[in-house]
C-alpha cells in the first residue's frame, strides 16, 4: 500500500472492486533484480499483467518479454519492444502462432518435445531454441512442474536433432515454481542444467545461454528471502558450475516484477453467522472472490494480506472464512486458513487487499453471476 | 452433438475454441421438467448461460429466472421477463443492488442470515422473502453447502423476525448441491423443510412456497437419472410430508437446462510424451483449459466427454492427460481420471467437448496468457 495508492482511494472512491497499480513499484523491482543481477537479461513474464502500461514503462527501462502466446507478442511490439527483445515462452504452440511469431520477427522459441521442435523447424526455420527441463519444484507455492518439462536424456537427444532440423541449439531453460521461497531451488536446477550444457558442448552443440526461468516471490504475509539472497545464490552456482564463465544469462519474472505493484480495493457485502449462534463461524464475503480475479486462493494456495476500514491497534480480531459474491460454492478464498479481521466488520465497509498486481487482473472472468470483469487503475 | 451442431461445425468451421449451443435443446429441457412437474414454477438459474438467446428462448416458453446479480436481473429484464418471474437468488446483495432491484420491481428475494434479513427490511419494504437451509449435498459432484443456507432453528426465529421487520415471510429453500445424481437427496431436503413449515404455520407464519433449487444433473459421462426419476421421488415426498396438499414449488434449474446444449469445438495443439520414451504419459494439450472455460474441471470435478475428428470403431486408443494452453501450471484438466484419446491424434486436430452448455462462457478470463475469451455461437 504506497503513498500513492492511498491518496488515489482516498481521493478517487473508485467503484469496488478495482485494482489500483502503482507503476513506480513495478520499476523499482526491475531496477533491484537488475542490481542484484546485473549480468543477466530479464524478460518480464507479462502473462504476470499484461497492462499497457506496465509494458510501457518496462520497455522504457531496458526490460526484454517472455510471451505466452501471439498475443502477447503483439502486447510487447505495441508497447515498443523490438523483435529481439522478445521470447517465444510457451511450450504450447499452434502452427500458425508459430508462423505469425517467425513473421513478427521473433527469432528465440522454448521447446520440451520433439512434436513441438519439429514444429519450430517447419515453420520457424532456422530459430534459436532452447530446451526446458523439468527441475523439482519443492518450495513453490505454485508448482508448474507436472506440466512442462522434460528429462536431461531427452533434451540431450532433441539439442542434437535440432541442429540437424536447421535450427540454432540456442539454451536451456527451467523453471522452479512460482513463488518459490527456498533459494537453493535455483542451485539444485543450475547444477542439473549445467552438467548438460556441458556434455552438449563435448558434442559439438555450443549452447550460449541459460535460462533460470521466473518463480522470484512476492511478499505476501510470510516473509520470503530477498532478490539479493537469490542473487548470491546463483552467482556462487554459476561460479560452481560453470568455472570457465557463465553463459549468458536470463529471467523470467513476472510474479517479482509486478505483485507488490497492486492493490485490490474491495467491499464487504455481508458478514454473517449463519447458524445464528455466537460460536458459528464468522464469514465475510467480499465483492471480489476467486472468479473475480483473485483465482490463486484456490487451494488457499497464495495468502494475501488484508486491511480493512476498521483496522485500529485496539480493534478485537477473530478468525473470518473469506469468501466471494457468486453463487458458487466453490468461491471460498479462506476457510483452512481463516483471516483475523476486526470484529466491528460490516457490511459496506472496504477492506484493501494487498500485493495483488500479479495473475489478478487477467485471471477475472469476463462476467461469471453477471459480475463485471474487474476494473483496472495504473497510476 | 446434434445434427444442428454438427452441420454448424462442418459448413461454418468457426475458429476455435468457441461454444456451440443449439437452442432447441434448451427447449426441450425445459418441456420435459414442465412436462414431469407440471406444477412447479421453472426459475432458470441464469448465472448457468446468460447468453440473451438463451433467456429470449425461456421467456417465450414462459419460464421464470433466478438471478445472482442485479446484473443478471436486468438481462432478465432486457429479454422481456416481467419483475414479478425473476427471483433475486443470491443470498449476497450489497445495499444497493437491493434498493436497485426493489425500484425495478422485483419483490421476490432469499436470504440465510438476520444481517441480510435487516438489510432486505431497509431496503426492499414488504419484499416476499425465503430462507435458504443448509441441506445435506451428499451426491453431488460440485457441492454448494459451505458457503450458503443456515440451520433449521435459526430460519425459525429468521421467519418470525422477517414478519415483525415487515418483510413477507413467503418460503423456504435449500439446494441439494450442482450435479446432484441422488434422487434420494430431495426428498431428505425436502423432509426437513416440511418440518419447519408446518411448525411456523403453527406460528401463525403461513408460508405459501417451497423452493427445491437445482441440482439436476447433465449427462457428462456416467449415466445419471432421469428428469422422471426425479420428479417421481419429489412428487412421492411431497404427499408424504405435505398431506393436506404441497405449497407451491419452485424449482431453479440451470445446469440441466443448457448443459446439453452445448459443444465446446477446440484444436490439439501439442500432443506429446515429454520424457521421449514411449512409456512416458501421452499429453494432449488444447487450445482451450481451466481459464478458457471449462473451470469446472477444477479437482476434475465435472468429466466431460471428448469426441476426437480421428474417432472410430477400430481406432486404437490409451488414456491421456488432458491439459489447457496456457503456462500456468494448474491449467491440466484430466490428470488422475485420465481420457483414452485415439494414438493418431495429433497436432491440428479437431476436439469436440460435449455437455458444455452450462457454467463454460461465463467462467471464461478476461485474457489470461494473452488469450482471448470464448467466442459462442447460439443457433
Amino acid at each position: 500500500m504506497t503513498p500513492k495508492i492511498t491518496r488515489f482511494l482516498a481521493e478517487q472512491q473508485p467503484a469496488t472492486p478495482c485494482l489500483v497499480v502503482d507503476l513506480d513499484v513495478v520499476g523499482a523491482h526491475y531496477r533491484a533484480l537488475h542490481d542484484a543481477l546485473p549480468e543477466a537479461k530479464i524478460y518480464y513474464a507479462i502473462k504476470a499483467n499484461p497492462a499497457p502500461a506496465i509494458l510501457d514503462r518496462l520497455v522504457g527501462l531496458g526490460s526484454s518479454f517472455d510471451a505466452a502466446s501471439i498475443a502477447e507478442i503483439r502486447m510487447c511490439l505495441d508497447a515498443g519492444a523490438t523483435p529481439d527483445r522478445i521470447s517465444y515462452g510457451n511450450t504450447l504452440k499452434k502452427a500458425e502462432w508459430i508462423r505469425e511469431a517467425h513473421d513478427l520477427g521473433i527469432s528465440l522459441f522454448v521447446f520440451d518435445s520433439i512434436e513441438e521442435l519439429e514444429k519450430l523447424a517447419k515453420h520457424a526455420p532456422g530459430a534459436r531454441v532452447f530446451c526446458r527441463l523439468a527441475v523439482e519444484n519443492e518450495g513453490a507455492d505454485w508448482p508448474l512442474s507436472r506440466k512442462f518439462g522434460t528429462t536431461l536424456g531427452n533434451a540431450r537427444a532433441l539439442m542434437l536433432r535440432a541442429r540437424e532440423l536447421g535450427l540454432k541449439p540456442y539454451g536451456l531453460s527451467f523453471h522452479v515454481g512460482s513463488q518459490q521461497t527456498g533459494v537453493a531451488a535455483y542451485d539444485h536446477a543450475i547444477a542439473k542444467a549445467a552438467g548438460l550444457y556441458h556434455d552438449l558442448r563435448a558434442q559439438g552443440v555450443n549452447l550460449q545461454m541459460l535460462n533460470l526461468g521466473g518463480g522470484f516471490p512476492t511478499h505476501y504475509r510470510e516473509n520470503v528471502p530477498s532478490v539479493q539472497d537469490f542473487a548470491d545464490t546463483i552467482h556462487a552456482s554459476l561460479r560452481t558450475h560453470f568455472p570457465d564463465g557463465a553463459p549468458e544469462i536470463l529471467l523470467e519474472p513476472g510474479r517479482y516484477m509486478v505483485g507488490q505493484s497492486g492493490v485490490v480495493s474491495s467491499e464487504v457485502i455481508l458478514v454473517s453467522r449463519r447458524g445464528g449462534a455466537v460460536t458459528d463461524p464468522r464469514w465475510v464475503y467480499l465483492d471480489i472472490g476467486r472468479f473475480g480475479g483473485l483465482a490463486e486462493t484456490e487451494g488457499e494456495a497464495i495468502r494475501y494480506t488484508f486491511r480493512t476500514s476498521r483496522d485500529s491497534d485496539d480493534a478485537s480480531r477473530s478468525p473470518c472464512v473469506v469468501a466471494g459474491p457468486s453463487c458458487d460454492g466453490v468461491d471460498i478464498m479462506y476457510e483452512k486458513n481463516r483471516i483475523p479481521l476486526p470484529d466491528s466488520l460490516e457490511c459496506g465497509d472496504r477492506v484493501e487487499i494487498l500485493a495483488t498486481g500479479a495473475y489478478v487482473s487477467t485471471y477475472a472472468s469476463v462476467g461469471f453471476n453477471g459480475f463485471p470483469p474487474l476494473a483496472e487503475y495504473y497510476i
